[in-house]
């Protein structure tokens, strides 16, 4: 094992488990690479992001701006318009995310053609 | 946003999702990074990644198995020695999954900083 690899494991293990464990969470991944072009609204964020319920946006961009990957604006219109972008930590992540997110995308075949064998496999 | 971008929320978006949830779980990258180096037998990656449990590492290397990103090798010794390795696939996912990683390890100190920040914002 080299040595960059074992900090992995031992050093700050728990701390980076649980950092990827939040990081590596599906909807956060998609929220981070949107929000690399601009800022959007909570609404805009929801149509764009297709699935997510409102409870679970709500409470994944809390966790993202706790995180300082995230940060709020509202601006005094009425209603209150609050918008959500990254922060420079944030952008710096997003580097990393959108490579695991395209390296799905470019792979997701292979991905399917595996778990066909796989579960052909099983069945006999 | 760019097509590229795009694509993620779109054209593939559930399976891309999918993929994605499964890959960021924190156990999977942790075991992709660490069979980097060489195959690895059930015990040692029980002993090396710290608090998996016997069930989750089993159900974890199992879901990798049928991802097609690992592969299992069973010598006939007495008892039978099963080895777990990379496949080509798991190779090239494991270089994103490693800067993500590497990406948490370096920016740790940010996030719990952050936290602190948030934490105490939310108390007054």
């Amino acid at each position: 094992m080299t040595a960059k690899t074992d900090d992995l494991f031992h050093e700050e293990c728990p701390k980076v488990s649980r950092v990827l464990s939040r990081l590596g969470d599906k909807w956060s991944v998609l929220i981070v690479v949107l929000l690399r072009d601009r800022a959007y609204r909570f609404n805009e964020i929801k149509r764009t992001v297709s699935g997510i319920s409102q409870q679970m946006l709500a409470r994944t961009l809390r966790n993202l701006e706790r995180d300082g990957l995230v940060s709020r604006k509202t601006y005094p219109t009425s209603p209150p318009q609050v918008e959500y972008s990254l922060t420079d930590l944030g952008h710096s992540l997003s580097e990393p995310v959108l490579a695991l997110g395209e390296w799905a995308k470019t792979h997701l075949g292979e991905i399917d053609a595996a778990q066909t064998r796989f579960d052909r496999r099983a069945e006999k």
